[in-house]
């Protein structure tokens, strides 16, 4: 008998014909044994309607009353699941953010899970229970609801599944496991069946989009399990676990690519202590979150400086750059938005040289300019004209050896 | 100052256009000083919508978690009016039921409200916010979402209202104030400018359909002053009030109709002690509630028994009734769905005698038959053939003299 956390995506539950396939799982993990906790997001779709929905109400609507309307797609979804499975003859229960005790911080729109209190789930399962859990929200501590950012309902999960110490916390979802890189561009794409921690962090930050960031950090600090399955196949999916001794003979797990980044650079910046500040100070203050930070030295005591942001904040991080540009003397501000971020990532590198040298070749062979280059420990990422983004992929992808069955 | 509840139903938060009326109508209380505590329904049509989502899902959906899926409704009105006074710069908050404190019994669908705690939103208030309460929904003490039935915004604002000793208690809606009778059939149909409880009472049960019965008993109980008026204009409405002696003066105060019953006739039954438990049990068993009861006497130990139900528990009150009448070995069942209740309401029948033959009179003139007779101390009730229900409504506005203008 295991304990099993299963979470449920919004294309999992598009409908009640397909609700009614997540209980057709759920019920089968019961049967064999299991104690099951299912977690759910909304129905796909419904979560965009509540905010046009909220938009046309104002144009600026409150975050912590925003939270509350969105905390009722995930409510939906849990009372229909609940009620599928109990006339089906089963014992089942909802259980909403703060039924299931998961208290958050206060940030409305991307609260952060402080604790989790599972008594009641650990009761209801106790009780031979089936516990539906509303992903995606809790409440703070002065009771407000809250939600979690898109793709919460992972960090539900993975979290509940800590709580609960579950043997597996199972993201079921409308693909097959994490790929090497987007079967949609590559279709020599493979599944990888095994990844860490740590690789899957660098996958989903760099637009896999097959977890939420949080999740896998969560999944990292308290050792959760997580398997990345289909909710259409009983095919085993991707296993994200601890990094191990034998992961570190793969140099490369994967290759990203994220179009949603757009480049600001400021040219002929003046070359002295507090010039980032200034620049990157008034970007903060209005929550504008900026990825890569590129610095070039120039003659003179000037310098040229570049910085990539979300083409959501793009309009606004440039009013912002023009105004701290006109303040600081310095030059021209250019900006691009049809540029796209590849990565190639690995715990292999590490202990391997020439991962660098072997990207830059590969995309130079097929006169790929890169504009920027940032690496971590794991990961190298290159920004390049948006044009070549699939290209870039394709010939990253064969570089690495990545096309090869394993 | 004044501390104002509001409740607004259905049609006044139909869409998005009408949430910003109600929150004109909410400012202006707020700007001339008054605290307002506001009580919403979902958007009109709403909750039919979630009921057939769930019957979508399971034909006989679980009571629970149908409260869980209904009570979004609620709970999207009150994000959307919260968020919108927001944006207009006033303080606001929304708060569901269990963040309003509404603790009800166990009884899904259609719970009760044991008691209230307004501490938060008595703080709220205190720190100039306007409350935004999500009506219609409360939590049991073991925390599970309940909903007090059709129409339950009206008890959740009578109920607050009475908990925070409030001035007043608007109910807004579609409406300008409770008719001497349906002016949909009646065409001379006054508003009545002043009711009592006891008469809101006979009228709320008999089919107006202004105000949730027990939103009526729960102002009655607490002495809450109740203002029935429209959301489409400033017009003063009915004012729901204590009983006061120059109200005796009027003998009948309103015609109700209602056309959502039927009749079960049990012929021949044994006129034995006990009879009637072993007819009335298994219906009560079944959670059908019996309205009128009628008992004629026969010769030779036997009775006809008459009873009504609504027309949404006729057919299995029919079947229970074949299968009791077959035990008792008594004789025919006659059914009946095509009738009407007309009934005429007033205190002051209290004391005045008469208004029974006046209305079989008045019923009598226009040959209509009357099947059968029920009476409360302030009510007469005659069950007629459906087809004379309009007429007899008018006959009966006329006999009692509501025709003319006060």
């Amino acid at each position: 008998m295991a304990l099993r956390v299963q979470k449920y995506g919004g294309t999992s539950v598009a409908d009640i014909k397909r609700i009614n396939n997540v209980a057709d799982r759920v019920r089968k993990a019961y049967d064999q044994g299991d104690e099951v906790v299912v977690v759910l997001s909304a129905m796909s779709g419904v979560t965009d309607s509540l905010i046009a929905l909220a938009e046309q109400a104002t144009k600026t609507p409150d975050k912590r009353e925003l939270d509350v309307l969105l905390a009722t797609g995930e409510q939906t979804t849990a009372a229909l699941l609940a009620m599928i499975l109990k006339s089906r003859g089963y014992k089942a229960k909802s259980f909403l953010g703060f039924q299931a005790g998961i208290h958050t911080d206060k940030t409305s729109g991307k609260a952060r899970i402080m604790n989790i209190d599972c008594q009641n789930i650990q009761q209801a399962l106790e009780d031979g229970h089936i516990a539906v859990v509303a992903g995606f929200q809790g409440t703070d501590k002065d009771g407000a609801i809250t939600t979690l950012g898109r793709g919460g309902s992972d960090t539900s999960a993975v979290a509940i599944a800590s709580s609960l110490k579950a043997d597996v916390c199972e993201i079921f979802t409308d693909v097959d496991g994490v790929y090497t890189t987007d079967p949609r561009i590559c279709n020599s794409a493979k599944k990888i069946n095994r990844i860490s921690y740590e690789e899957m962090l660098e996958m989903a930050i760099l637009g896999a989009r097959v977890l939420q960031t949080r999740s896998v950090e969560f999944a990292k600090k308290y050792n959760v399990p997580v398997h990345v399955r289909s909710s259409f196949s009983e095919e085993e999916g991707t296993m994200v676990v601890n990094e191990s001794s034998d992961m570190e003979s793969v140099i490369v797990s994967g290759i990203t690519c994220d179009m949603n980044e757009a480049r600001i650079t400021l040219k002929r910046v003046p070359d002295q202590p507090g010039v980032s500040a200034k620049i990157f100070t008034p970007l903060a203050e209005a929550e504008i979150s900026v990825d890569m930070i590129i610095q070039n030295t120039r003659s003179g005591g000037e310098t040229d400086l570049t910085f990539t942001v979300t083409k959501d904040d793009f309009e606004r991080a440039k009013e912002i750059s023009y105004k701290v540009a006109k303040e600081l003397g310095a030059g021209e501000v250019l900006t691009a938005k049809e540029i796209a971020k590849v990565s190639v990532i690995g715990l292999g590198m590490k202990s391997h040289s020439g991962v660098a040298s072997t990207m830059f070749q590969a995309l130079a062979s097929e006169n790929i300019n890169i504009r920027l280059i940032s690496t971590s420990e794991i990961r190298i990422s290159c920004v390049i004209l948006a044009k070549y983004a699939e290209l870039a992929v394709r010939t990253l992808h064969t570089a690495f050896g990545l096309d090869q069955e394993k």
